[in-house]
């Protein structure tokens, strides 16, 4: 198998023994997928992109907390709500329907109609309420609804069970490449069954590369899995996942009105039998680095991004104030200037963590770059130490940790550095 | 009487008619004050601040909430917690003495008892307890306390009531102006009082242009008037004006470790009569003039600042809610650099007001730039307005009003663009 760069790069991942990367082009039982172009963006670029799931497969959402929030989202919201029953996903590209009224409610409703339509007429039998549907790009323009409906016949013709990539591309706006991973996992043996590992598979796309206007570029990601995770399991698993991978990246701190991540999980419906408490663990473990590197894959392709960071926050009371630690600090314009510059710029550092509303003992911290202890229980470690760091700072991803000497709590976050090329690319004025 | 720019520039303060701007040179009764040149910078700018006060004179202290305090701000705001009589103020730029640990203790400690020596050689009577001290520049290095030392004596000797500018000139960092503003006020006349109007003067100086490393470019101010505030309206009076000036702005969003503002009261030393709750009122409005044109000062010569927004929410549940709401959009890198790029993007707005955390109705948001209405009651206003509010956003300091419609609440908040230029200087690595 070959893997090359650099969706399918894992080495960065650290990944569980029972781990082993695979190609999203080999598919996962009970899914297939299409992207092509519908002509909702103006160049030919793919724009439109299809998922077909079997009879019976489940779902669970997560959505953006923005309290201004896109019509598609709303609607997948409530049909979610409603029942975990997928059949399709429906996603374009090139227009966000967000801020566009009631028209922008019809639109989103008739695009689920036209999704369903299309499948039912392929032999795929689908109720428009078993459909979600994800829009993402420009806001406060009608989606063009007539070029989706025509396109549709050829999407639902042209799913294909090693079509993850093509979905992937379908859903990208500014991401110059497009994200797509797999994961094969050795799951440990029931015990009621006769004996032998689980294998399993998790295969995901992801979108996503800060939000630049007209686009808001949403953060979109759809992970499949053949594993038949009960029912009631679904939710509060995927909810955990995203958690450590997609709620916990930042470019800019902003949520855009359309950010969605949904896990498929089609094991039930394909008769398989449900996971055992033990192999749910190792599940959600692969998921977990599986919708990690999902996740930094659109920190990696961000916007004027030139330095992926892990910062990890730990010796917090809790998790909840390691991670709000670990917000303030990622989300320094300083400290994130400071990362662009190479420059292991401690006092911006322990200035934040000191304005992060989480009480600390000043005295008590501590921080790492990469390997390098730069400063430690409040005491600057010299000159030598901040070039050992420095060094550390010209890759192009690495590893911090403020410790707060405090208690066991810790949480990651992964933030990324702020440039010039950002704030070219963000300030310019559609004219 | 002229008005040389910038910083006797009052066309965009809309002055109260009982204030009329007055020049600093001419003074307030009761202080003078000192500028000069005493070594703690490598090159000769000016680092050595000394202000005298009447003996008697009282002062109220707004420090940084910061809770990675330098040892000057800590030893201060002790001091003043302990007695609101104030002799002198002195304050170095060139360092910070910021985490230096027991040796900046004793540094800030000495640095009090230097300059109260200096002045009771120079004939002017004053006890360690009664000076306030105050330190900004480079972070982590040991403070030259000899340098210090060995200039007092020429600062106290040079003490002139009409040297405010000196004394804005040497706390100076990154500044690349001196931050002095004057006015004169014509208080209601006190009932019980022979007849008339009262007329008192305030003025002030102030420094800070963002955080920069290896400095750490601390927002400082300092405020003096000759009214007689009576002791126990002095501090919250002043709580209330910064909450509307310095605590109102933000470059970046970072809080410094040496953040201070005071406010010095000579009247009732000069023994005037106190001031009448009218008067109180009328004196209060005419320090917000101040202390908010003192902190624009501040955003208008800010590192990279190419526009100044005034935003202010309103609308909100609360004033506490628009004051979240108007940080979260001032803050957001997406809306700085559509500010820089003169862009009109409501939808960057709008998505920063959804995520605020407070509870909004998305279809009852309004935007108004400068008087240009973009976005009302949820409805995007069309292209003409977008290319009249782009004409407003060419200029270099303008307002524009989020109108949440769910309230009375309100509050103004004064923000920055964020330029390429803010990230190169942030970012460049000293090496």
């Amino acid at each position: 198998m070959t893997h090359p760069p650099p969706t399918r790069d894992w080495t960065r991942a650290q990944l569980p023994p029972h781990a082993t990367p695979a190609e999203p082009a080999e598919g996962v039982a009970g899914f297939s997928f299409y992207g092509g172009y519908a002509g909702v963006k103006k160049r030919a670029r793919d724009d439109l992109a299809l998922l077909l799931a079997a009879p019976g497969t489940r779902a669970a959402g997560v959505f953006t907390t923005n309290q201004v929030v896109a019509a598609p989202v709303t609607q997948s919201r409530a049909r979610l709500a409603a029942s975990d029953l997928v059949r399709a996903v429906i996603a374009n590209s090139g227009n966000a329907n967000a801020c566009t009224g009631a028209q922008g409610d019809r639109d989103a409703a008739e695009m689920a109609a036209i999704a369903a339509r299309a499948l039912r007429e392929a032999g795929h039998p689908c109720e428009e309420r078993e459909v979600q549907v994800c829009s993402t790009g420009v806001i406060g323009a009608p989606l063009p609804v007539d070029k989706i409906a025509a396109h549709a016949p050829a999407a639902a013709a042209g799913l294909r069970a090693g079509g993850l990539e093509d979905f992937a591309r379908a859903i990208m706006t500014t991401d110059t490449r497009p994200k797509a991973r797999a994961l094969s996992l050795e799951l440990p043996a029931s015990g009621a069954a006769q004996g032998g590992a689980l294998r399993v598979r998790v295969a995901g796309a992801s979108k996503g590369a800060g939000m630049i206007h007209p686009n808001m570029a949403t953060m979109l990601a759809y992970v499949c899995t053949d594993a038949h995770v009960p029912a009631a399991a679904l939710a509060p698993l995927w909810r955990r996942v995203c958690d450590k991978s997609f709620n916990a990246i930042s470019i800019d701190g902003d949520t855009s009105t359309n950010d969605t991540a949904l896990l498929l999980a089609s094991g039930e419906a394909l008769g398989a039998p449900p996971l055992t408490p033990a192999q749910l663990d190792a599940l959600e473990e692969g998921l977990t680095c599986l919708a990690r590197e999902l996740a930094l894959d659109i920190l990696r392709d961000g916007e004027g991004v030139e330095h992926v960071l892990h910062l990890t926050v730990s010796g917090a009371r809790s998790a909840a104030e390691a991670r709000r630690v670990a917000e303030t600090v990622a989300l320094s314009p300083l400290v994130k200037t400071a990362l662009n510059g190479k420059d292991p710029n401690w006092g911006r550092i322990i200035a934040a963590v000191g304005r992060s509303g989480v009480a600390v003992d000043p005295a008590a911290l501590s921080l790492w770059i990469g390997d390098v202890a730069v400063y430690s229980r409040g005491a600057w470690q010299g000159a030598a130490a901040e070039r050992a760091a420095h060094e550390v700072m010209v890759g192009a991803e690495y590893a911090a940790r403020v410790d707060l000497g405090a208690g066991e709590g810790r949480f990651t976050l992964y933030g990324t550095d702020l440039s010039a090329e950002y704030v070219r690319i963000n300030a310019d004025y559609r004219s």
